[in-house]
C-alpha cells in the first residue's frame, strides 16, 4: 500500500519537473537566493594553496568552525548549547533517523503534529515506528518554530501536549528562522534541554545542495549519537562543511534573514492572492512563515485523479495525504494539499492558480460518484 | 564491551592526529594526489553563470553524468550496468549499509574475511548482523579486488567460498583499481550479477572529502534501495556529484590511477623496506595494491599497551583487533597490526618504523608474564 503510494508519489514528482509545468510543489528555496559569488569565494579560500583538509576524511562529528557557528546561533536563541554538543548531519533528514535512532526502540511510537513533513514521517515509519498524535507516544516529532506544511508556528495545544507527555522531543527546525515577522519562538532545546534533540539545517536558509543539517543531543546521548553518524557514513561532507564553515565566517547571518524573510513573504502573499481569486472556495491561514500554504480545498475529490489532471493543464503541488501521519486526525475527509511560494517566479502564479482552477473544475465534474469514495 | 573498544580506539586516533605523531594509521589517501587546481576548475563550471542546480535538491538517486560515469567504468570491467543501476551514496560506508538492509534482517549472519575494514564490520555489527567466516552467513561482505587491510587479492578459497555459498555478496571495490600491477581480477558483479550488490567510492581514488560513493543494485532490488537512501538523508551531496561528475568527464581517469598505482607502490616498498630493516621479526606479506600492510608480529602482546607505549614514542598504527570480526579464524593469537604507506611522507618511514621499533622493545620487556593474556 505504502510503496504504491510511493511509486505514484514518484512519478508526479518527475513529472512536475519537465519544462513547462509550473511546478507548485517541492519546497525547494528560490535559487535566486543562493550566494552563488560568495560561496565560490568561500570554495577558493578553503581549496587554495595548501590546503587539503577540505577534500580529506574529517572527524564523525563534523568540522569544528561549523558547530561553532552553529552553537553559537542557538546559544543567541537562549539554548546552552556548545560546538561539543554539535553533529554535522547530512541534511536534517539523517539528523532525524539519528535522533529517532537515539530514543527509540522498534515498535515504538512517535506523537506527530496533524500536519507533517512527509519525508520525516516516511523516514519514522520505514525505521519500525508507529506514528501517533500529539501527547501520545514515547517521542514527538515536531516543528515547533514553522511547521511545513502549514506555515505556522505551534499551537498553545501542541505545546501544552509535548510539555505534559514528557517524551523525548525531536525538534526539528528546519523553517524556524523562516518565520516572517522575525519574532522567533524560544527554542524547545532552551525550554526542555533534558530530552529535546534539536534538528537543523542550512538547506531554507542558505542552499539544500551542500547537504549541511545538524543534530543537537543531551550529553547522555551524545556519544553514542556520533557512533550512529560513523556507522551511517562515517562523516558528513569535508568539502561542503568547509565552504559553509568559511562563508557563514564572513557574513551577517541575520541580516540575510532578514532579506529571505521579506523575499518570502512577498510570495505567500503573492501566490495566496491568486488563489484565492481563481479559487475563491478553498480555505487557508495565512503562513506565519516558510515556503508554503496549506490548503483545505473543502471537497472530497480522488486526490491522485486531482494531481494526474493538474499535470495535464501544467501544474503541479503536493497531495496532503503524504502530510498527515493519521488521517482521521485531520479533522477533514476533503482533499488537502500543500501549494509552495519559494521556488516558482511570482510572474508565473496567475497562470499556476487558473491551472489550478481549470484542473479542480474538471476533477469535480469528473467523477461525483466517487467523492465519497477516498 | 564493544563500546569500550570504540572509545579506546576514538583515543588513540585523536591523539594520532597530533602534531609530531607519525601517523601509520588511519588509511588516509596522499593529500598530494588531491587535484586541487582540477577540482576548482569544475567547481566554477558546476556554479558558473545562471547555474544553480549544484546547489538545489537533486534526486535520491544522484546525479545523471557521475552515474553515468560509473556505469561506464563498470561497463568496462564487464558488468551489464547502466546509469539507472547506479545509486550515489555518501561515500562506501553508506552503500555498505544500504546494501546490508536491502538483503539482510537483524540477526542474520555475515560471511566476512579473515581480516576486514573495521568500519563495515562495526557497521554490520551495529545493525545487528552476527559476523561469520566466508562461505556461511546470508551474505557475504567481500573485497575481492584489494582487501583492506591485506592489500592482497581475493584467494582462491575465498571465491571458492563465495561462490559455492549461494549467498547474497556484498562487493567492496573501495581499493579494486589501485592494484599495482594494474592487472584487475574480474568484478563479482560481473561474474555473478544476479546476486551482487557492489559498492564503490572516489574515496581513494579522488579525494575522500567529497563524499561521494555508489550502490549497484539487481534491478530487483533497486527501487527499494533508492526508499532506503532517501529515507536515510534524501540524497547525496548535490555539489560535489557535480564537481566530481564535471571533473571526470574531462580527464583520462585510466591514466589517474596508473599514477596512483605507481606512487603508492613506491611508498609500500619504502615502507616495508624499514620496518624489515628495524623489526626484522615482523612478518608480512607485500601488499598487492592499496594503502597498508597487515603485519603479524609474531608475539602476544596487549595490543592497547602497545598502542599506547607507541604514541608515546611518538608513532601510531591500526591495531589489529578491529580488523578480525572473529579472533578465532585469524588462525594467530599473535599482535596484528595495520602499517598505512599511504599518507605519511615517506622521508619519516625511516623515523617511523624506528619509533616501532622502540616501542616494540618496550611492550615486550613491560609485561612477560601477561603476554598470554590477550
Amino acid at each position: 500500500m505504502r510503496r504504491a503510494q510511493y511509486a505514484w508519489e514518484e512519478k508526479i514528482r518527475r513529472t512536475a519537473a519537465r519544462p513547462g509545468i509550473i511546478n507548485l510543489g517541492g519546497g525547494l528555496p528560490s535559487a535566486a537566493q543562493f550566494p552563488r559569488a560568495d560561496l565560490a569565494a568561500a570554495f577558493r579560500r578553503v581549496i587554495g594553496p595548501g590546503q587539503t583538509d577540505a577534500l580529506q576524511y574529517g572527524w564523525a562529528e563534523g568540522e569544528h568552525q561549523l558547530r561553532q557557528w552553529v552553537a553559537a546561533r542557538l546559544a543567541a536563541r537562549g539554548a546552552r548549547v556548545t560546538a561539543d554538543d554539535v553533529i554535522v548531519t547530512n541534511g536534517a533528514q539523517q539528523a532525524i533517523g539519528i535522533a529517532a535512532d537515539l530514543v527509540l526502540r522498534k515498535g515504538d511510537a512517535v506523537g506527530v503534529e496533524p500536519a507533517s513533513y512527509p519525508a520525516a514521517l516516511e523516514q519514522l515509519r520505514a525505521r519500525g515506528f508507529k506514528l501517533t498524535t500529539l501527547g501520545h507516544g514515547r517521542a514527538a516529532y515536531v516543528m515547533p518554530g514553522i511547521n511545513n506544511p502549514t506555515g505556522q508556528p505551534f499551537s498553545a495545544q501542541s505545546m501544552a501536549a509535548v510539555r505534559a507527555s514528557g517524551a523525548w522531543i525531536i525538534e526539528d527546525d528546519a523553517y524556524g528562522e523562516l518565520k516572517f515577522d522575525g519574532r522567533l519562538a524560544p527554542l524547545l532545546l532552551a525550554q526542555l534541554p533534558r530530552r529535546t534533540l534539536h534538528v537543523g539545517t542550512l538547506s531554507k536558509t542558505l542552499c539544500p545542495g551542500l547537504r549541511v543539517g545538524w543534530l543537537v543531543v543531551p550529553p547522555s546521548l551524545r556519544r553514542r549519537a556520533r557512533e550512529l553518524k560513523e556507522n551511517d557514513d562515517l562523516q558528513a561532507n569535508s568539502l561542503t562543511q568547509a565552504i559553509a564553515g568559511d562563508y557563514l565566517r564572513g557574513i551577517d547571518f541575520d541580516r540575510r534573514l532578514q532579506r529571505l524573510r521579506r523575499f518570502y513573504l512577498a510570495r505567500a502573499t503573492r501566490l495566496t492572492r491568486e488563489v484565492k481569486k481563481a479559487l475563491p472556495s478553498w480555505r487557508f491561514v495565512f503562513p506565519q512563515g516558510g515556503f508554503s500554504v496549506w490548503v483545505d480545498t473543502g471537497a472530497a475529490v480522488l486526490e491522485r485523479r486531482f494531481a494526474e489532471i493538474a499535470l495535464d493543464e501544467g501544474v503541479s503541488f503536493d497531495s496532503g495525504s503524504a502530510f498527515v501521519a493519521a488521517p482521521a486526525t485531520s479533522g477533514s475527509k476533503s482533499a488537502l494539499l500543500r501549494l509552495c511560494f519559494s521556488s516558482v517566479p511570482p510572474a508565473r502564479f496567475a497562470e499556476g492558480a487558473r491551472r489550478l482552477a481549470r484542473a479542480w473544475a474538471r476533477v469535480q465534474r469528473a467523477s461525483p460518484s466517487k467523492r465519497r469514495r477516498r
